[in-house]
């Protein structure tokens, strides 16, 4: 197999999951610009959903946001997704909704909340035996606005205890993703603000218990590739959460704000030999002003671009400039892939696959939009509210 | 009069405006977590702003935020205030809930849409011609998301041509105030990014067109005080929006989060001569977890104690010690009047003005929270989305 | 001529001046690694910067600093410089490494300080006299280290009154380019931090008066294009130094740390009309590990493919996008020509100016570099200190 | 005893270890600004240190830096600081000043280097048996400019080797502190870049590997306080650098630049039992133009103020605020020590030490300073380059 081959075999097993949330509506605190088309129901959510695998053939698994997602049957949901040729992913709680958790969830002062908190977590592995789901993933929105407000090691204990005792209702093939975010909702202080953190913890936890990057939740300047890179070394690093960012966690397509990054990214997921099914790559972006199926395909694109530049470096070449100490020629062999144009590669894999090698057109040429607009009458959209 | 008292009737006069929609519902874009007796109208936020006054003796005037207080009667909200011991301040537009605002409003590529954005903002001249309010606020949330989704420099003509209009229609005493922000709702850029871009439209504008400064509205890392003395200098300060961050945007209260910046940003305009009626000093802020009122009143005597502070500054000595360029007594005079506890110094103001010495104590034991806790129930509170 | 013919005309255009302290030696406060082969006089510079030209045939000019190019004859210097292939371009005052001017320079609190600064660049006008160098650049490391240090604003009457000086001393085709940066070496306040405040001055001064846009001197998140887009807009944008940053004043290779980013720069210059000889495009970086004539090639080039690319988008299809409202659409129309790679395209453009297609193979196959390795020996390196 | 007793007697214990380096000339890359009176060896440091000491009575120890403070014989210098009543601290290795370590030290590609590096890592502990010292400090500024430059995760092998080749060296009650730091001088990627980077090192290398927090090596918006909570509750923080900052590694004095974080970083120190002599608080800056025994006395002070506070936080009332969910009442807990003007109690707590209560009119007063400048004439002042 010559090296193209070989990266073209890669591409094809490349597999991207999407967030269940990015089909319905969302937005900023300043508005909420609802879209026609838009899902009502999880139903309606995972039909879109297949129609990004159906042109991409790189997303297979949808995942899922509970109680945004909530069904009286869950494994139903999952025949139905397999119905659809998809599978359920990874199952999200939400702890940041409830009146309840105007202080936090698990790190909250008072036990009963932290409980009810803990209940919805139990309740979110209960669903994930029943989809077959593998990985729960936690994102806490625990923090604090203003200092003197909580202890903030006290909310560590609490979130050590909490953690816990989710950790000990997982199954043997059950994993517990951890993600952490620098700030918003809270202000001042995060129970979980950075990978340390989260590495932490899951480390105390066991190996069931990995780290989740989501590429817009850093301080400015953070080098998102060099955490990848050690997450990947301590085998901690369970899934990343793509989007992009020009400023905070400003959700955008993935690729879309700095496309250089997100190959650094790829590549030392690829040199780190992350690049298997063990990590899961998934999408969590809004898409507030554009429409969302085709923002989900171009994402999920942005996404194959990078990984098959980074797929492209000249590893040999690169290995021997850096063991030289020759700083530009080991740059410019990462920018020489970076440089490729990778746009008919990737359309030769399409084309390999028996897909249309380009899924926007195709999405546009198919008539879902409209399909979907003509007949989403009434009812209520999905949205984070819901 | 010593030096002491000159500071203490300095004191006496200070004046800052509350805006309306503090005293409603806010949130982030996960939640907006509902408080108990929040206003459901205009006339229970002015009776709210009412308090902040009686118990601050420094909150005489309330901005209104157009369409959030709409009414049928603005001379009557008008005389209702002046009743409750307020006056109306600064009218605060909004251009960024109707649904046709998802691109922008007086920078949208559509001409139909600028016009709309437009008439919105002749109608708050309008208003303000019946509530006698003096200042026009524009703040816009027009940016865009993605690289190349509109042209930048024509939504800046755009821009020009809708700000000259609303400029035109202003009367003798009335002035546009133009805010500028560094990022959100937009998220690759802004429309009026930074100072820079607000002064020079308001330049070109002319001599009633000034610049506000939100105090959450930079760039990490930006000097804010630095702004506040060049505006000052160039005749071009016209207000502020103040709040406190640590991220980007976070509208804590003022001080809460920095408040040696803020004794700073005090004392460039106290030394610039800023420190009169002519500059409008607002609050811009959002109570998402804490009991609002009493936010409002801490945020007040938190920007009195920073002003207390700047008044302190021995600027003899001070001009001395930078004459000399001894950076450590220069510093040492200013990090004087910063150390100083002024708390016992404005309680004396406040025992002087017939107020309790407490505000937050008076408030407290005034029964004023009970009261609206039990008496407002039922009906619609106020928010960002009504 | 097709579209591409007129892009490649264009490109064949194209001057990037080179600086001679890039040719020195640089490093950061914590040392300066020596390079072998390193200029130790301004001929030796030239002489590096003439490879720089013949392989790019893009870097006409050379940027000099005084005094580290301080020579007895300006225009025997010049006249070398042509007989190289050359000119001589901007001239770049110094006033921050004299003893004098540890609290500043133009912005002094002692007036002996401020003539010094001010005789300093005064004697610039007369060496640009004598080389025939149009621009002026004027960076001010002024600024203060600690609150209260000095008054922030009387340094901006000092500094209005050195620009004044110094503007009035221009010949009728000489400009004056004000250059500002947000911090380093000042590390609380500086004097000339923002575009804001270089425009505001420029403005006063009158039209010879002109901002520079150093890519590295901005707060973490400004967007960078929309300031061009602003200053072109606005008739004052006068030069660029290019360099790259991921972090603060890093100096890096142009393109080397966001090469996006440069694209959308170029873009915004190709939009707003500014690829003109109007607007100065110098490089200013520090090659601090890297091998110096090589990288600054290389930068060149970097700035070559990001014209290229923006050069070659599809302008229709975008304002149709735009004006359309289509958010993807009008992104995608961007994306294409970024993720072109133009590298093809600049190699015919060179073959077709009788350059070698490959500038770094071809200077590597020089010799140049063993060349000045050999011979260079001996003599005091040229560096900052010099 | 009261709790006011209480809190005297704890600020009678406290020690801030001052660093060798900060008396001698520091700048920034564009100028080392030479001061009168610097010392040229480290006997005249420790003589400068002796005063800090003699007027604070809170700078018991010096922090020694090799090469810059290497002597034939540190047993005779521990003697010499003994009769200047002082002890030799932490020892500061030095790899990033020698022109081997261009591309990194125990990082590095070579093996040649790192094994150089390592040696003089060994030698620092030689050093340390000679002079008592506990703590071995590594800053280490190893990483790379540009991506490509080297591979991030074989330097991550790297250095845990190197590390675990010192500490195996370590005797039973000598530590290795690692510090973290963003960037610089390295401006692509850094090789211990975070908290987290270090504490996965020290985690592996065992008990005697402690974290070090440098108040300046932060992304903008990191919350510091957290980090120090986290790490206590870790145990695994070891020292302090302090030091200010508005932008970057700006290494101003501590406190200067905000007071209230580094009162906010105390208190975190006092909640979680981290007011010990098991961490060490170091000063870590550069007086680059404010005169420099001063600057340490002021920053001394600086350091004792915030600890005064965070003692003065009545925690029983916090503790209550936290419980009960009042997040208004539980801030103003907190800034209600914050806002005390502890002056007062330290010049008692001076007083009662047998101390001038004002340290620095004590200095100004003393005559050292017109003592060191007419002194200490000729000679090679101390310094980085040294």
């Amino acid at each position: 197999m010559t090296e193209l081959d070989a990266v073209k075999a890669a591409l094809k097993t490349q597999a991207v999951e999407t967030p269940s949330w990015a089909y319905g509506n969302s937005g900023t605190r300043f508005k909420v610009f609802a879209q026609q088309g838009v899902p009502r129901d999880p139903r309606e959510k995972l039909a879109d959903a297949a129609k990004v695998h159906e042109f991409t053939g790189a997303a297979p698994t949808v995942a899922l946001h509970i109680p945004w997602d909530k069904v009286d049957d869950y494994a139903a949901l999952a025949k139905h997704a397999e119905e659809l040729g998809l599978r359920l992913g990874t199952v999200n709680s939400n702890t940041f909704q409830d009146d309840a958790y105007k202080l936090g969830s698990v790190c909250h002062p008072d036990a009963a909340v932290r409980r009810k908190a803990l209940d919805h977590l139990l309740e979110c592995v209960d669903i994930m035996d029943a989809t077959g789901s593998k990985d729960l993933k936690l994102w806490l929105a625990d923090g604090t606005n203003y200092p003197g407000q909580d202890d903030i090691r006290a909310r560590q204990d609490r979130l050590a205890e909490g953690l816990a005792a989710v950790y000990g209702r997982l199954g043997d093939d059950q994993r517990l993703l951890l993600e952490y975010k620098l700030f918003e909702p809270a202000f001042y202080s995060t129970d979980v603000p950075d990978w340390g953190t989260a590495y932490a913890h899951c480390l105390k936890l066991g190996e069931k218990a990995q780290v989740v990057v989501d590429t817009g939740h850093h301080a400015p300047g953070t080098n998102i590739e060099f955490i990848v890179a050690t997450l990947l070394r301590e085998r901690k690093l369970g899934a990343f959460d793509f989007n992009s960012r020009f400023y905070a966690d400003d959700d955008l397509m993935a690729g879309a704000a700095d496309p250089f990054q997100l190959f650094r990214i790829m590549y030392e997921v690829v040199r780190g030999g992350g690049f298997t099914p063990e990590i899961a790559f998934m999408l969590d972006q809004c898409h507030n002003i554009e429409a969302k199926i085709p923002a989900i395909i171009r994402s999920v694109m942005n996404v194959q671009e990078a990984t098959a530049k980074a797929l492209l470096v000249d590893r040999d070449a690169l290995a021997r400039a850096q063991a030289a100490g020759d700083v530009l020629d080991a740059n410019a062999v990462l920018m020489d892939a970076y440089n490729t144009d990778v746009r008919p590669l990737l359309a030769e894999v399409r084309e390999e696959l028996g897909l249309d090698p380009d899924p926007m057109g195709a999405y546009r040429r198919s008539g879902w939009q409209e399909h979907i607009v003509a007949t989403r009458v009434g009812g209520t959209q999905a949205g984070w509210g819901a």
